[in-house]
């Protein structure tokens, strides 16, 4: 890391939808107890997907030009006032969201709740389809050399998928259902299996995903051929992955007394749920809001090998290819993860 | 106690659908572990008058003459072999559903969910509405003298709202929101006071109910006038008492973030939920199933004078008006609780 | 508060062991999110008279003149940067020490084992026997009017209370066993009855001590005179507040099965446990260190009359009687808190 | 298992210390949902030698002659009335204690602290060290065909190891220290291992089992030649397993702020423990006895390979050879678990 920064950068803008255009920009300067990275490799991200062709997310609505991009690792060439915790040269995951750190949810170990939070590429703030991002020194974790530059950007994702097995207070034995086995389905899997889970069984209707189930560990449904009932599945813990509002239902009625009911995916609002069965079980329902404090546990899963998530990167570009990789999915269903890597200028697409 | 036991009783007895008799029927013989209670005060709870009026709930169906109550209180006058806990002429409060204790779920603690279970008026199951019952000793739960029959008999609806509290983890500064003020509503108000609660916002449409609520401790909310967003209700947690599908939603979105949910009314199924209100928010919902080790906590509370049981107690029959106990609310919407006495022969209503 | 703040304020002044004196000092700047106090009353805590008898506590020595104090509460009169929780007036109760926010510790909800937390009256952090103190808004706590100045400041040794009864799990029904009937013992008490304890038993060998325990509710036992095990104490908790450590193993012998020993009085080190007991009998065994997160819980119950603070503030001093207030206890054994006024300057002793 | 069930079996009873001899005895008769279990192999306990040598374990003392034995498994050949889960020839493994499944401690899932506790081995109940035991068939849970009779037998002892890791809540990603590399010791490893722990870090004396623990995963420290400071060990969880008093405190040192230790090993009564470290840093101590619901976890990590059983059943002996057994360890320290084949008469020694 010997060379210096240089004061512009590439940086790949959504302009509005549909829009997603290379710029020059000034590479930032990291401010007290900031860092200051050089972006390795990002994950797109369904989220990515859906502010480029519709804008918005929701409330989160595109007004200025944003940059996308929140799975992202790198290296660390420079240090705001009062960061000390890294060395220049220092690999590093990033968290991307940045809480306010003194709300009462933060104060109360929550802050994945902060009202204030700042996340990359959620309007404004802007995310790591860039060469360089500032972020907070202790939202930076320092990753083993055995993890590549792909597996640190998708400890992020692997996070959503850790939160889910804390959520669902998945352990040894816990018999799990996994419905939906995209790319989230995938990590929550591999979560619940390093959990220890006894049994995960996930379900899809695309036989190449419920292939990539398989070879991560899973039993798998085809839930356009068997329904969950006839397949005899019974569960101690639901983690929704599919974020197909009709087939909650379902899945929630194949779940245990006393079990556990965990949303991952996001479904829209208003979900009809079985609540008689909820309440004559008594079962716990509850969803996921991103993750808080998992990159200590992601990365001790991803460095021990008990996940594997370079098999998760399926494709790869440029930053020239951002707008390739926006649109991998729609392009190609065997996509799992598209990869950006920024400061690769040569490489468009391996 | 000193008298003996006849060999035959009195039961009020559901023969079909809004046919309520009394019959003569033979004392029952305590089994192991088993004592004979002359019944003093029965509560009359809504399953009951469900089963009077319909015949069923849910599964349940009446198929056999069936005793119905299962609020109850009385005097331990016999033992079974093995039985050894009570004295003969000690008061108790029956827990009406006695588990089979060696299933996973029992094993566990969680005996309210045994697939097993034995309860009062509940198909085949006879209840209380009668001179005599046999039950577990163990589920015969001694009561000091301070508290009255009824009360006695009223422990199992504030076991309700005990279980509801447990669930919701209400505590010292809790915020917290009841949905209905009939009985349920009102013990599970009580219940949530005496677990610390720093406010409790009750709501109905039925005035009588809302100062009932107000006269035990609630800020009340008349929501045939006022909407809860209107009213500027922000709770920690959410004890639905209603079993009002329609109002749930509307409840839900009042909960703050990592709040908690209890569903303690019998809603139908297929009920509309925010979901994305429910993940945005991580909150946790979940029901109620009867419940389970909560007499001990619920006679500490009544004897400890921190919820006031009696004066729920509204309506007063002996056993020949025990079909004017089930009647009684719909005949006076101010009917909190109608209690039968079905040892008192010479009082019909007080 | 239309007067403006001086530059200079006088502050009572650890200079060495056994020597307090009143200096004049400039009143301090709030920095970015500090607000500045008047201090109103603050109360006299044992590690204060630890400091000023001893020079230091275990590996806090005093090395620089010290102001003490850390129960405390004032008026806002002046902000920092960015801090607009407050507006100038607000009447506030002082949490007195401030995490770094961001360590691991911090971030999971654990503020009070920060490592670099920053706590009045701890070497080298001074505390509010002065008249000015700045403080993070956000530990900068609004109380209601009902709220005395000195209820106010005794909310701090109120959350160790709290801390206490949340660490232990009370709840409506606990029994609990409070050994020590200090100032420790007595807020202890008072957060037991108000988690919804049934029966709380008090342990000391000063009678005044045992009849306040009595007046505030609970049962006592004088173990001058008789042994916990010849009173018959049972408790499902123990909330150890003596640091008296010959009797913590004949405390925790009348611990139920499964039952919580929270320890709140500082003992020394190496103190001998019952761990044959602890085992057999599965009790969970911990320590407070002070408190995260217990203010507003402190305050609903302060605001709510579930708990009397004014009641323990049974010496009044100005500032210039703060060395009286440090040899209170020293000179009678029936204060319980000896509380200093700074801005009070006509009134020496009430 | 089409043979007929004798009327007598060979057992070998414990007649006073030290005097071991093989006796014919009734084959017992199976009561109410118990079964009649044909035993195939049994571990030798710590417990059994104790008894043996010392004729007592605290208040536990053997007054009559004492079939010894509780780590067991075998084929169901008989049922009671009413033991309708298994089929005549289903292989089971014992969970050796049988609780009265109706007291408050039953009641509330911790049956392991029922005091109306039956367990194998303890006077005055029998054990194991014979042809046929009876065994209420909720405790006799069937095996999988991959698992082995030794593997069926020690998933006692790696309950032991389960349920510490779950008092300890171990999960991914959390650093457990183990002191002490014996029997429990290593299943409190595996089981920590099976649990998601990082890293666990294993302490004893002798190099051979500490090459035994490397071999199932561990880091090891000799605690002989280095002490766990030099070491470098910091860990989130303590599992004590050593029952050696004097190194307790050292380890619980090594305990990092808000971790767990759990205690396994007995010790004696009045530990000297490093209370001021405890409160600092917020350390919670508890201890286990004995484990409740615990094999269909155990059953899961064993035939999941997750564990290794086998590995640990270094000796087999017959039922002519269970002294030898109960001396196996004397006479060679490499003994891990010395196995008793109770049915193989050939068989003395492998």
């Amino acid at each position: 890391m010997g060379e210096a920064v240089p004061p512009t950068m590439r940086a790949a803008v959504l302009r509005s939808v549909k829009d997603l255009a290379v710029e020059e920009r000034p590479v930032p300067e990291p401010g007290p107890r900031e860092v200051l990275i050089q972006v390795r490799s990002v994950g797109t991200c369904g989220s990515d997907v859906h502010y480029y062709e519709h804008g918005r997310i929701g409330d989160f609505v595109v007004r200025a030009p944003l940059v996308l991009g929140h799975e992202a690792s790198g290296v660390v060439v420079g240090r705001g006032a009062g960061a000390t915790r890294h060395e220049v040269g220092q690999r590093v995951s990033m968290e991307p969201g940045v809480p306010c750190f003194t709300c009462a949810q933060c104060r109360a170990g929550r802050y994945n709740l902060c009202p204030d939070m700042r996340f990359f590429a959620t309007p404004p703030i802007d995310g790591a389809f860039c060469e360089y991002v500032v972020l907070h020194e202790e939202f930076a974790h320092p990753v083993p050399d055995s993890l590549s530059d792909d597996a640190a950007a998708l400890l992020e994702p692997l996070s959503v998928g850790v939160w889910s097995s804390q959520k669902a207070r998945v352990g040894p034995g816990t018999r799990v259902l996994v419905t939906g086995a995209g790319p989230i389905g995938l990590v929550a899997l591999q979560a619940a299996r390093a959990f220890g889970a006894a049994e995960v069984v996930v379900t899809d209707v695309l036989p190449q995903r419920l292939e990539t189930a398989r070879a991560l560990g899973a039993t798998t449904v085809d839930v356009a051929e068997t329904s969950l009932a006839d397949a005899g599945v019974e569960a101690d813990v639901l983690i929704e992955c599919s974020g197909f509002a009709p087939a909650i239902g379902e899945a929630i009625r194949r779940v245990r007394r006393a079990g556990r009911v965990v949303l991952v995916g996001m479904g829209g609002d208003e979900i009809p749920l079985p609540l008689a069965h909820v309440q004559s079980f008594e079962i716990e329902v509850t969803g996921t809001f991103r993750y808080a404090n998992t990159w200590p546990t992601a990365i001790a899963l991803a460095a021990g090998g008990e996940v594997d998530l370079d098999r998760l990167a399926t494709h790869h570009f440029g930053l020239d290819g951002a707008e390739q990789a926006l649109t991998a999915l729609a392009r190609d269903e065997n996509t799992i993860k598209a990869m950006v890597h920024p400061y690769d200028h040569e490489e468009e697409s391996r």
